[in-house]
């Protein structure tokens, strides 16, 4: 079968270099084109590029020549477009490839509250990418040429806070009061710069900007529904579930934690073992769907008390899954619990592939 | 004027070393007997001691000779005994020094939840200690020797939780749900070993062991109050203040963070100006009986966003002093703050030098 | 073809672990018996040990029932036994086992300096291998059952810093002196307590008890030969091979740092260019004799002037390859280099499974 | 006595925020002007700096108003300079206040090679300040006016290297042979951005841009003398002294270590104990003129085995004393031994008021 033709946006940096690492030998996707400003357009990526995975640079994305970030050249032939820009750019550029009539998965934050694109945590939420599934179906019906989408990958911390969730919801109902601490890796902050080595060698910094805002909002799109029409989707109103984050970027490379605790709407609340069990019998439809990337096991619930490490326990389900531990009940609301989610793979580039995935076997892309 | 002798139990471990450093040119007390194992017992103190400090081991306790930890030779005649031992020997040994009539100042957990033991951290909860006056003028009154006493330190994750509460309490009436999450510095383990290098590198453990315990139950006894008769200890029920813990080892060598939440059982709540308001003009006793080691600022409340931070702000006042960030409503419960507390010093030996200081001024040292 | 069944002696240990996770899958050998202290014999493998490695403990592994070590039960019945015990108890115990009979391949210090006993970096000098190939073969010409041997692993250091050194002095001849000062990784020391946390957060500790005087030794052995006999090893003599080694403990996971210089006796010395091809060029013969853990490429030699990393390199070729960077000329000798080797793979228990793999080759196990 | 008035430009860097502590209740100096980049200028400095030191902004240069680094407004009212600009614009700006008659002291690299610029380790060569202090006094003599000089304070990590060679030098007789191999911390590197966290984080980076090139050649004039009319430095000539230096950036914050060896050209070599007895006897020069600042006991020769620390050590006598240890013979050179060196005063900020109260003491301020 012939691979779907794959751009990658903002090549060069963080988000794009775990973009490119993950399509190389993938068996659905190639590279086919690579955008960077044009400080590095005209250079073979090689040439362009700082990279600074464990992984080598593959040998396939070597030698291909960096394009500036324009629907033209080889993006004009790209099935999918993977967006690791920057905010400060993201909203114009991808536009213009929406406009073009692409489908872009982006990474940034720009589109993320727009009341028509999906927010999607692939293992959560893939249900929402039924928004542009339709879309581009009216479209074909109507015999008019493919419309362009942008669907979002939600924040990193997002990721892992609602994954565990999702289940629990669909079983026990609404969550109406949520909390949650995040100790928070360093790799999602890119690294040129990042976060300087001196602010968190021996130390902790309680703020990440924006952070605790999009946490709050983000999981009630998330959460939520879509109007009847299914063409809009109306997040959770803050009264039906209230969310409250603390964020802090502690010396972790890869790795969100989340201490979290929250309560059900309905009386009386299940058990321990019900949440556990119900979290351990959770297949998300990416894997139900036969994706390549999928999780084997959605939600990994540990029983030692002293788990999920970031260290030991990110690299599950090469980053796919999210680990859950110390499931416990809580004096304050109804339990509390530990999450960890790989931030770059779960909480950004991978989440990004793995949509790609979903839109693939619907025949979107 | 005289001196007060001073005897440390536990005196090569690492609280040991601590209230060493503390009591070197003290204003108000000198060491006199220093106890530690058998192993150790007659050997020069510079000899016994493996000095892991940053600060060089005191000239004057260099040659001071090791004792056994029992109530006789030196520690005779000290006027207060600090005990920095390990819960499995400070059961029986500080029980002894308190039946010969000593004033045992206690950072193990042993006696904590006795009813008749203060529980104190000296900048928040000092009129604890009228149980052990009473009982030393009791007996003063009725020409009956000296009584010993113990008074323990609390946890040191408590001491920074309880700090800035206790003005607000005092202010706005009892705060009936209240929520931590703490990032607990490696320090507070000791080192022989203490925490492992490679469970801190790159990685959090979301576990201590007894310690979420610890906090839920200790603040309600430091933030409570006696019986009628003032001899004893009543803990603030659970139904009227529940206290929900989880605890996190990171990578801090000295200082604990915590991110807290917190509700006022009395409506309307105050505004955040009024709590930092309040937590800004706090001073506390030991402040105002000029005790040498009180912090000059109790509370320092901090207006930059990304602050506190452990390297950079847990020496505030040498430690004495706790450190409030990022005061702000909370979607869940009232308040959400964080809070910085240098947990060797206000959570450890230095809340037992500020005790005895204390304990001191009030003539029962 | 049947897999060989291999022990675990010390199977509970961080080197134990390491052995069975590197054991398990593996196309030639499967694990049969697992040996540790009275402690923990009679109990299933995972009740047993406190696993501490990213992957998970395999499921193969999980229900093996602990027995002590000694050379009976399922040991009996083994083809190789791999040792991971410490240095106080592996004396007695690899003895037993060699005098059982056995093939011992050990990660001890116990007996690496005797003159029988091969000290073998697998990737560096199999050739001191034959002299066990030898005594077993000629016990079998001779009709007698086959001998015991112990096979020693080097130091970790050592392994890293003689790796590139042999395809130098294979085409060059013989280097008179030598230095590296070494950024070690924590993960070298166990877990049990292992590196202490507090000693490595910000701070380095320059001292590794034995470090400096093993790899001033073990090099000269490594790189020595044999009496003419083929029977005893007879290290380079200190005239001809002048080793100084500094060692320090630095907050890194996994992943030896040495900073090399050395000058070689013969004049004129090659160029850094000749030199880099020549480790280029090396193919080491685990390599050629196809074993299966065997690199691809042994050493890999980087260009880019802040390589190699250990977070970024020490896992080339499945930790069995080195990595070489910053090759240049030495004001004071004649070269300076940075190598990086993988501690726990090709500098402990992996060299101990690609021994076995030549071993097998070689029909010895 | 009147204070003597002190200027820092780069006064919002990471070096200009140290020496504004160091300065803030200084005996001899006070803040008068502080110069920033014209984006700061007009600023109060509270506003234009992000402070991030682990003392408090000192009240007293809160208010003080930011200047452009130009030779006029306060600036020209002060005696002395501190130069914590970066070499880009350094070059210019020092130019011009000497050229309007100031006494710079610069931590920038730019004058350092000048053959009449002095490079000075305060603790190690102040006699070559001569060279300035002669200028100045031959144009007093002359009636001219005091004319601009430039100091430069030499690299950090050569500070700390130098320092120990010093006294052996002049017991012993020049160091023909000197290798290093550094361990840096990452507060010399500044802190927007510095040296980012993914860098250090379980990590080395063997590479630090310019410092191998610095240490092998400032050595050499620091070590070395001047012309016979005492108007210019004469480092010494490589083949006198030959350095090779490699240089890692660690995870630590404040701190060099280096671990060294060298070898004197006499022979026979002194033995261990006396070069210890001349490091310990070593009394700097602004020990004995009674600098402020200057080190109580310049060189502590550590005995402990895993000593100095950089955590544990590098605070002795406030950052202007450096510490050895481990001191033993060398198989390759003579001696090998760790330094351990405060980058951030005996390396940069704290050199320039040592530097600065020397002149001082010798009427050049």
């Amino acid at each position: 079968m012939a691979l779907k033709k794959a751009g990658v946006l903002g090549a060069t940096g963080s988000v794009g270099q775990r973009f490119i690492l993950l399509l190389s030998n993938h068996p659905e996707f190639e590279i086919h084109a690579l955008g960077a400003s044009s400080r590095s357009a005209g250079k073979a990526y090689k040439d362009a590029v700082t990279w600074k995975q464990t992984d080598l640079l593959p040998e396939s994305a070597k030698s291909i020549l960096v394009e500036e970030c324009k629907p033209e050249g080889n993006f004009a032939e790209c099935d999918v477009v993977f967006s690791g820009l920057d905010a400060d750019v993201a909203g114009d550029i991808e536009k213009a490839f929406k406009e073009a009539g692409k489908v872009v998965i982006s990474n940034a934050k720009n589109y993320r509250r727009e009341a028509d694109v999906p927010l999607v945590v692939p293992i959560v939420n893939p249900e929402h990418l039924s928004v542009v599934e339709k879309k581009v179906q009216e479209a074909k019906a109507a015999g008019k040429p493919k419309p362009g989408v942008i669907v979002c990958i939600s924040n990193c911390s997002t990721a892992g806070l609602v994954a565990p969730l999702k289940p629990l919801v669909d079983a026990y109902g609404p969550i109406d009061a949520l909390t949650t601490t995040t100790l928070q890796a360093i790799s999602g902050a890119g690294f040129s710069p990042g976060v300087s080595g001196i602010d968190v060698l021996d130390n902790i910094v309680p703020f990440i900007s924006g952070e605790e805002e999009k946490m709050e909002w983000e999981t009630r799109k998330i959460l939520g529904g879509t109007n009847k029409e299914g063409t809009e989707f109306v997040p959770l109103p803050y009264e039906q579930m209230k969310v409250s984050a603390q964020c802090n970027r502690v010396a972790v490379s890869d790795g969100h934690t989340e201490c979290i605790s929250f309560r059900f709407a309905n009386r009386p609340a299940p058990s321990v073992e019900q949440i556990k069990q119900t979290m351990r019998d959770y297949v998300c439809d990416a894997t139900k769907l036969g994706c390549p990337s999928a999780p084997k096991q959605t939600i990994h619930v540990l029983e030692e008390n002293d788990r999920p490490q970031p260290r030991l326990d990110r690299d599950r389900d090469a980053g796919y899954a999210v680990s859950v531990g110390r499931v416990r009940e809580d004096p304050v609301l109804d339990f509390k619990m530990v999450v960890l989610s790989h931030n770059t793979i779960i909480g950004a580039a991978g989440a990004g592939i793995l949509i790609a995935e979903i839109l693939k076997a619907k025949n979107v892309i």
